[in-house]
């Protein structure tokens, strides 16, 4: 293979994470810079750079590589650009893809949001390598999702489809979500989510649980998960009901693109069987007669800590269409 | 153009309406079978294959028909079957495709349900031409869909993608629907939920109404129109509600796929400003910021009479890959 590797960016709120990565999703060289260290996006791009000459010359140099893919919170497929990102220093529109491409000679970047980069991930080196309809659900401080219909993410006319952890899963007194609505599904089922259960039914209830021995303003998902793990009814419970009200979305989901497999990723799918248990449960039981039993649950097959670089890279070998392209 | 024509053919619980149509949309030649006059599948077949014959031979005969297509209750786009259609004669699984184009003479047969077939008939000739990602929301007996994106209708992994009206609309104490589940859409948006709503209205509450005329059991969505129209304020409230409840669920699909636009289609439309009002404002207190402003709500542009054989007759021109046709 002329130019066997792709490079995979992962811009997060606290660190930028990258790698060259080979055609069997290993990651062969990486590095990170801190994300939040440079006010102006032309100093962070300048040591983005550095450093990912350093990788790329550690793998043979540009001529070795295919593509440069980017996931990044608000990234825009269509343009290239991250728009209006909330836990980014840099304001407005930023043409991100192009910046990089420029600095590395003309080197083909693809950029995309987190959650559509794992579920091409996913497809490239994951559990949904050989399906071309599936949804990958991210299941961390938010609730993201990449819809992969045909083969091909869907984007939709704007380039923004896919924001299903903002459809409604309680129209009535719903709870008050990040984006300004009520009753969104991330308000209940993200990491966050969890932890404001956790609260509310320590508050609400009587029943003892090793919940109570924590400051509620300070309980983490993580802390539910350990008090389950010990038994505790209170945490259980939640656990119980956050993969209830996903299954619930999940029938609604499935009505709309029939997809062979939603796939969990991302932080709260280590609560493995406590989640995935009653998500199962609650499909069967909501679910169309017509779509009964031919929707696989999986969880992500890419290792955690490589997953968010892995899935950028994915996009790296995407490069056909130069219209997609900086 | 050497194959200029394409046929399409309607097979609806009453009738089978099927006719020759252009390029631009005009059916040329049209007839129609009963369909539930034949218990036996080969005797409707060979009845509809006669039909068929009459107005492919007036267009010119055989070698100008680029395709067939049927839009049929529960027609399976993959397999060009009909499979368990509740109203028609016919139980089980009729491989509805194969069996006309046997008749014909190999001529190549596509079939998929009727909310597809409106779907691909908005892109061939109607409100969706140009569009690449768009839904048509089906607002007749029941809720349908036809979801488009990137040009492409979303079939699933199974052929049986786009049953939006069997989102879960109402989670609790949900109007039970003929699906056999509770809270759906479908319950109460299509004309047969507005007729409902007309009945629970009238039951719940003591305002004056026009629709107190009437036998309760008898009451039609017509009816509620026919009252709305002389401004009774009970008719023009289940416009509202019904409205709203659409606007609400058309917020989660955006979130889905983003689409360019999304157009009704069916009995209810007739309704026009009294359904499109509540709807718009609707969607426009429930989308999600980013998709604010950004997807259009339009009405069919198909002429009613015509719009499902134009609809199905639009997949004749889809014929491409050997493997979708028999």
């Amino acid at each position: 293979m002329e130019k066997p590797y792709v490079v995979g960016i992962d811009l997060g709120g606290t660190n930028t994470v990258f790698g060259v990565v080979d055609a069997r999703g290993t990651i062969l060289h990486s590095g990170s810079i801190k994300t939040g260290k440079h006010a102006d996006i032309s100093d962070y791009i300048a040591e983005l750079a550095k450093g990912l000459e350093v990788v790329i010359e550690r793998a043979g140099g540009h001529s070795k590589i295919k593509g440069i893919g980017i996931g990044a919170p608000n990234g825009n497929y269509f343009n290239g650009c991250i728009e209006f990102a909330a836990n980014l220093p840099w304001k407005g529109k930023i043409p991100l893809a192009q910046l990089i491409s420029e600095k590395l000679n003309g080197l083909p970047v693809t950029l995309t949001n987190d959650a559509n980069a794992a579920a091409i991930g996913e497809m490239t080196y994951g559990a949904a390598r050989g399906m071309k309809d599936f949804i990958v659900i991210t299941l961390g401080t938010g609730v993201g999702s990449g819809i992969v219909i045909g083969g091909n993410l869907v984007y939709g006319h704007d380039g923004f489809a896919g924001e299903l952890g903002h459809v409604i899963t309680r129209r009535q007194n719903g709870r008050m979500c990040g984006c300004g609505r009520e009753g969104c599904l991330e308000a209940y089922t993200s990491a966050t989510g969890v932890a404001r259960t956790a609260r509310e039914y320590l508050a609400i209830r009587k029943d003892e649980s090793v919940l109570r021995e924590l400051n509620p303003d300070e309980i983490t998902s993580k802390d539910v998960y350990d008090a389950a793990m010990k038994n505790d009814k209170i945490a259980l419970e939640i656990f119980e009901t956050t993969g209830h009200m996903l299954g619930e979305a999940f029938a609604d989901f499935i009505a709309f693109s029939s997809p062979e497999a939603i796939i969990l990723f991302g932080g709260l799918t280590k609560a493995g069987d406590l989640i995935m248990k009653p998500i199962k449960e609650s499909l069967d039981k909501n679910i169309l007669n017509a779509f009964a039993g031919k929707t696989k649950l999986l969880f992500s097959q890419l290792k955690e800590s490589d997953a968010a670089v892995l899935g950028a890279s994915a996009l790296g070998w995407e490069v056909k269409d130069p219209s997609t392209t900086i």
